[in-house]
């Protein structure tokens, strides 16, 4: 083990930053040389590179984005497009890849690695929190606090107003951000892709809660389920009550991560380089009851991690 | 002058709690009592409304929104609603009303002024900073720094993956708020109102920025300049280039006010209570060239601010 | 099981009023009454009271401090304090109490639940996360936040003037705090009162950081190392480089609480009533390897919390 | 006018890089080059220089600090370090040379321009706010927002804790920052150097807030009125009231400037290039009366800036 590689793919997430420090840093405790593809696998694709010295990844453990750009790249879901990173693992001596992305970076990677030869290790990073195997992905904490602390911002104007908010925060597919942005925000209600919701029960608890003087309200809502500006429409003709969409989008990717962002990314950089170190591969770097592990990179691909709908239901309990 | 009554009306705006606890402390001061309306004109023409104490604004100045509460009412567009207005005021013993909001309001204020012969002073307070005859509105300076603290997290994501980014901020008819923040935020192109803009030029700014390398940009476009939602889709098509839309919305009105909104805040607080103490009436104070001033509200209602576009034209050459 | 207590004690924590709301409202659920104990324990021995309805708890999830107020009470030490606690909570018909604060609360806690029979349940909240049992108490997330953001600040004036910062953090006994900070802002050095440090190591990885040409540093120091004023006049004597004292303060105490603490301490405080209303008493609910679970009062009384290492080794790495 | 000079000079300010990055642009869209000289005086004097096109600006309008780094350097209060900075200027062929720093940068500015005969321009940025003849300085903004965001928080313990806090900000000789804070967190008292206190009068004030119920309490202080730990401990003595000392530190200069920071530096950094363009030197840009001025250089060095007190007696009466 000589040469590491290292690549950044899929959505942004912050703290991907903080992973790329810690795999430079400590491949550089063990005297192996790290290079960096730019842009995600566009960049494996083109042999766009650079080489990544401990002085190159200095003052960037605080910035959000990636300092190796990401994108999101089709052209590496065909053969011919492995074909090329494979050439261009061998071209650069890589004896080991880490990947830092979410679950459709992780598929890349092991078809990579099946086809290369190559030790491949994962790093979940993303802000949907949506990896199989980890209980948590770079860049979700910081994410939820993004989310979190515009909603306090917006719950101002829905209590001036008495107006009900629904707040429309990403997760096209899963809840994971919703639930937890909608418990903490202490949000009176909470919906998710993973949960058919019935418009009605939606207006029954606005019209309970504004028969008990509470007359302004925070729905948190998922991107995927459904549209939110009907659903805006639809509550405010059928509680009668003043309601307005909010949609966080994008500034929820980004910023400068928090510590516990910071903390997982310097984890999973640094075991990450040991597991390759230790001569391992096509494992996904997790952290798991309170701890980091690795796993078969091929189960967390497989597997589909559930929401805990627990917290959904503790969250209407808090809300009454 | 012995009772002073206090409403705020209108979208809220950060400091508006600032304001109201000038009013208070500084009537308090000069021995006079203070009556808060709720929920803006509503508040009025029900007579819902609330003794204040200095203790009772004990608190609050860090705080976005209002304790007051606001609303827009169309029925205090009618002469039945200022009618009932004029009854709740005499009922109450006012001899003096301080109405925080924003040019809606003082019109509003000065229709009632005349009515009642009650005398009015108007606070400007919305995050538009729309109000004529005075450079800066409570409020304002918040939603900026909300707005570019959103933006600065969009720019990691948008450098990253070498994207344009759209990003809409409030302001149906004017370009103060997207003229500010564009600036600084280092924006590429704003986008306000009152100029209209040549897509077909748009375009060939991030053409040219795109041939110098410079693949990622931020457009601050404000509200009113038509559909955002096209314009993404025009620039992705006619560029080639990934773009994205970001509407900020509702959290550019909450959030804690920031030093300037509660400076200002306290100065018109203060001022608005000399002013009744003085025996004037139907005015605005303002803010002039550094100064706390007065006008009369007429003058506010009547005049149209004027939008300096020296700013749009400096963005433009610091964005090359 | 029909009333219960609650009480704040000790230092504040971000993230108190949110569990006392988690607490009131679950207590609500089950048709419990609940009754708030104000300032600490001066509270229970003075019978200084107050019922807290669902109502009375709204819109605090996002404030720091707490509604109940806390302090630091001698004469709860003392037998006599405690005998008029249990004449408090028997008055009362306190069936249950929930105690949220340190370990020095829930000592008291212990002596309190044994002389008086009713049933305890300790909440960890403190921001030193140093309480027995629980791998994380509410309002730590929060104040290591607040930490490496005034430190993401101090870097920036560091890196401009080429100094050194010493920047000392809360801990007088436990570095929890330190540690986990100095990880995350990229700390060069890191001092905890648990390892005894030698000046001259200190000052050896400051030369040799020099020579390599990297001129500023942040060392993150807990309060308990001893004099951090000494320490910094000897680092600018013994390496000849700049360096600075920065204190950060009570601010670390306060704030609105982060995500992570808000969840917790809804956790926490759902599991409190849970336990009561199945008739435990006498337990600490703690976060144990991702999960809430409950220990008895005692052992975490008895215990004593190990700061784990290893964080502080990989600092190191991971600051070369 | 072909070759532009540039220097950022002591205490480092939020927004210098702001300032730095619209010089640059402004010059280049006029054909002038820039020559950034580094770590203030010192790269003047040794020659340490870098051509900065605006390129090299991009990417950090949004960060404090200062990319070309900053220093105090005594040796340029010698003839002989003026006379090899005048060497420096002429080696570089600097037509002209922007100084961005506070009235100790200006008066070496001044010194260099009459023995250069090279004509300067003087951008005042500090984070004090004490350079005569401009209302505002670059960083005095986001300063005073950042100190205000950690008294907040301590607010938070403060209220909680029944506690008196006496909050120490920057401001060795003035009290500008204070007095702003000061007024915008709601003080009861606020200390400045301009203004000699005596000591009974605030325990008074404390005592009879007390007596009115109210038992927290926060006391500004700039760091230049004495020493602020015998002060806690005076209010602690002769109050009988629990009090607190919080230094806020080196964390009030850095951080990301405000969106009234950028927008100060970007204005100052256009008119600074605008007068040498036109021919002019050893003038200062500055902010009166809500628009930017130039005035001659050596007025600024020799004018006092004086405190508007009002501020503070409004203080006091909002603090009631």
């Amino acid at each position: 083990m000589k040469n590491i590689g290292i690549v950044t793919s899929g959505g942004d997430a912050p703290g991907m930053n903080a992973a790329i420090r810690a795999v430079v840093r400590v491949a550089h405790s063990k005297d192996l040389k790290v290079t960096g593809f730019k842009k995600g696998w566009h960049g494996l694709i083109r042999n766009d590179c650079m080489v990544l010295t401990p002085r190159s990844v200095s003052g960037i453990i605080q910035h959000g984005g990636t300092i190796l750009h990401t994108s999101r790249c089709p052209e590496f879901n065909t053969e011919e497009g492995v074909e090329k990173g494979c050439e261009s693992l061998a071209s650069n001596n890589i004896d080991g890849l880490v990947v830092i992305g979410g679950d459709g970076s992780f598929r890349a990677a092991l078809e990579l690695g099946n086809k290369s030869g190559v030790p491949m290790i994962g790093i979940p990073a993303t802000i949907d929190n949506d990896v199989f195997g980890t209980d948590e992905t770079i860049g979700f904490d910081t994410a939820v606090n993004t989310a979190v602390q515009q909603i306090d911002k917006i719950r101002d104007t829905a209590v001036s107003h008495d107006r009900i908010f629904v707040v429309e925060v990403m997760g096209r597919k899963r809840g994971f951000l919703a639930s937890t942005v909608g418990i903490t925000v202490g949000a009176e209600i909470i919906l998710v892709p993973e949960v058919e919701f019935i418009a009605e029960n939606v207006f029954e608890i606005i019209r309970e809660n504004a028969e008990k003087g509470k007359k302004s309200g925070i729905i948190v809502a998922a991107e995927g389920i459904g549209d939110t500006h009907q659903l805006t429409k639809d509550i405010r003709e059928n509680t009668g009550l003043e309601t307005r969409l909010s949609i966080l989008g994008y500034a929820q990717r980004g910023g400068n991560p928090t510590a516990r962002s910071r903390l997982l990314a310097s984890l999973f950089g640094n075991r990450s380089v040991e597991l390759l170190f230790e001569g391992q591969g096509n494992k996904a770097v997790v952290f798991q009851n309170g701890s980091v592990k690795s796993i078969d990179i091929k189960d967390s691909c497989e597997g589909e991690k559930r929401l805990d709908l627990s917290l959904i239901r503790l969250a209407e309990i808090l809300a009454k």
